[in-house]
């Protein structure tokens, strides 16, 4: 009977523990989910009766080899910092791991001893990075196959709130970590390829310097430059294309409003705001404003460059950033702040449904002619049971540790889904689950 | 006889050598001059036959000791990272320090032990920090001792080019160090008092939120906010004034002009430029602009909402940031490269006079009614002789150093020139060498 242990148990691994659950009883395994809270154990192991729970601290060395010692495969769904230990036990204990995390630079210092002792680690494997990877590749390697040279390569994705629970002014709640997107775009400078030309954006033009991006039947979204589009130039193989860009997706306008933010430096979280104990907002956006007689909201939207009366200034008021009404922190940053006010106005309901959206754009040439493949995701899923995000990154997990378990993965060594015998079965597979790539080819002059 | 040990013979000690060569003659003082360069002492001593020279590396501790050991008084022209080993070798020794840098932290640390050691360690006693202090002081105790309150305290400094040298767009050239130029405003927020608010201006912004300052019989300029405005509410004991706002001085249209640099993201200094060795300086600003078709001078002005013909492209274009001419360098920052630029285009010429403008503005109340008092200064010289810069640098040291030696000044402790038996006969004699602030007050309602 194989073992197969899941380290972390947090809400995106709902959608793993429930598939492997299923798969266990077909093919005969014991899932052992482990982690570091009593009572998250304790709720799954009522809802699983057929798993196999343990309480954890993954530090602990010899508690952490103990479990791993016992298990055919570890799929860690820890934080990113944690990673590193349960690397080390897996390449001592002799076993395959699987993570939605990015390949590290201290994991990337063991490839050959994640080879030599005849292991997979495959890193990369959830939403995003994973199914971009996946589906981007799929395309790739089909226009490859048939002689053509991929030209340009544009690709967003975004976790956003589905129809009917996008209802705020921004269209955008909290589904995943406030502080990453309080301070997105702030560590250093977007550069892309575009039109054969290196672009750099400074931070502070981030969310000036947007594209606009529609996906059929879901209406229109807008990109923001992600930091480093170039290294998908050798991850895919695709040294021709003269474009390489890759964003994230928020509702149209959203960005114009951030802009507003980082504009007067309400992202900034180098220093502590001055006097904070005794702020309104109002007072604290007053002290990133120009000195004005006028009222707060015209002085604002003057300083902005929008009418009083914009759907700019609409979200800026609709969250309260105006108004005479006390912050109640004593020490905190610009951006702090932001993030409170943020947390309780970008709230989600039990009922709301989230949105998964990726699209990729890939212009090639195959026999002289210019053509564009676009591929699209969208998946949607309710938070209080199995959100899109956690249908996204936990099924390809799943799917990949049946494929290695089943021995239908036999390749070795540090790895990233970009290969088709990894990722095919995988997007395959999603398929029942609605994680779905749209996809259309058409001839195309000139290439987007 | 006294010993007077200057440390670092740079170009900013001239006129302070000079000073203190014609004092020593007066006051039978031994004047002794040590610096690392042998060349720069050979030279000194053919011009000033009187003095001592040594040529002497301030970091070799028994050497430091021993030439600190033979004198009375040290001034140190040393840069500003040399100054704590001085530091302790004075306070070791127990002789008297002047310095024109800033006070540091770990002098700070000294300052008990600085006292109680009976020594005066004078530090910002040159230009800014220095003259600053003395001559804002002399008008801040002179209102205060009539019962009067200041209100507002506005400041601005800037070394820049006489009229007639100033024969650039940009009226201006380096004329100190060019990396700290390149680099202004980026670090970290500025901060000051405007009408009793607290305003903060993120780096990016630092460039277009400045104000226009008049100098009578020089013209306009423009004053960009420093860094840390608070922190001379404490320094001056100013806390009633509503506006405190220190700002550094250049001429019309440098701030839009440079401002265009920020904006573009030419002045980051965090990251590598890619593919820098085959690029163009219109290739390296092109990766900055949004993909067009159209010519480079139309993208870029469109880009910054200028005119194509405008004054602000006329100084860009003077610089030839927009020429297809190699670069020429392989590994460099955006900063490197735009300060390689510059120091081509903004190198002074022999016969060049530099020029040192400063201003006060000091809103008061005395008797229920507002006043405003203006405090202005203009210094030329010419850059081969005696420039303005080593003027004001050098003769608020030279003058400090002769009223310490003949204990004029008997204050003991870590002091800065606030003090008005330490700023008042300095700037008294500063009168004979054109060093003359212009003061003007008069009534006026409001405050600006």
């Amino acid at each position: 009977m194989k073992q197969l242990l899941i380290l972390g148990a947090g809400r995106s691994a709902t959608a793993l523990i429930q598939y492997l659950c299923e798969q266990s009883q077909q093919y005969d395994w014991q899932v052992i989910v482990a982690d570091a809270s009593e009572p998250t154990v304790a709720i799954l192991k009522q809802q699983y009766p057929t798993i196999e729970t343990q309480q954890i601290d993954v530090l602990d060395e010899e508690a952490r080899n103990h479990i791993i010692g016992t298990a055919d495969l570890v799929i860690s769904m820890l934080p990113a910092r944690f990673h590193i230990h349960v690397v080390h036990s897996c390449l001592a204990l002799r076993k395959h791991l699987i993570t939605a995390s990015y390949v590290s630079n201290d994991v990337k210092e063991l490839q050959a001893d994640i080879k030599s002792n005849d292991l997979t680690f495959l890193y990369e494997c959830g939403l995003d990075p994973g199914l971009d990877h996946m589906s981007a590749m799929k395309i790739i390697d089909e226009v490859k196959s048939q002689g053509g040279t991929i030209t340009s390569f544009q690709s967003s994705c975004g976790g956003l709130m589905a129809p009917g629970s996008d209802n705020n002014p921004w269209r955008y709640k909290f589904t995943w970590n406030p502080r990453n997107v309080v301070l997105a775009g702030k560590f250093g400078t977007a550069q892309y390829l575009f039109r054969g030309r290196h672009k750099n954006i400074p931070h502070h033009h981030v969310f000036s310097r947007i594209s606009a991006v529609e996906v059929p039947g879901y209406g229109r979204f807008e990109s923001y430059p992600n930091r480093d589009s170039l290294k998908y130039r050798d991850l895919y193989g695709i040294h021709k294309a003269e474009t390489i860009l890759r964003g994230t997706l928020r509702r149209p306008g959203f960005c114009a409003a951030w802009n507003a933010f980082v504009q007067l430096g309400l992202t900034d979280d180098s220093y502590e705001v001055w006097n904070l104990g005794n702020m309104t907002y109002a007072d604290f956006v007053r002290a990133y404003l120009p000195y004005s007689e006028d009222d707060l909201v015209t002085n604002f939207s003057r300083y902005i460059g929008t009418d009083v009366t914009s759907e700019l200034m609409e979200r800026i008021m609709w969250l309260g950033l105006l108004d005479e009404k006390p912050i109640g922190m004593k020490k905190a940053s610009p951006a702090d702040v932001l993030q409170k006010l943020l947390e309780e106005k970008w709230q989600t309901q039990l009922q709301d449904e989230d949105m998964i959206v990726m699209q990729h754009l890939i212009g090639y040439q195959l026999q002289g002619e210019d053509h564009l493949s676009t591929s699209s995701l969208v998946v949607t899923g309710q938070l209080d049971r199995l959100s899109g995000m956690a249908k996204t990154v936990g099924y390809p997990l799943g799917i990949a540790a049946k494929l290695i378990l089943n021995e239908q993965v036999t390749r070795r060594g540090l790895l990233i889904p970009i290969h088709r015998e990894i990722y095919e079965p995988i997007l395959q597979e999603l398929q029942k689950f609605g994680v779905n790539f749209q996809e259309m080819a058409h001839p195309l002059t000139p290439v987007l």
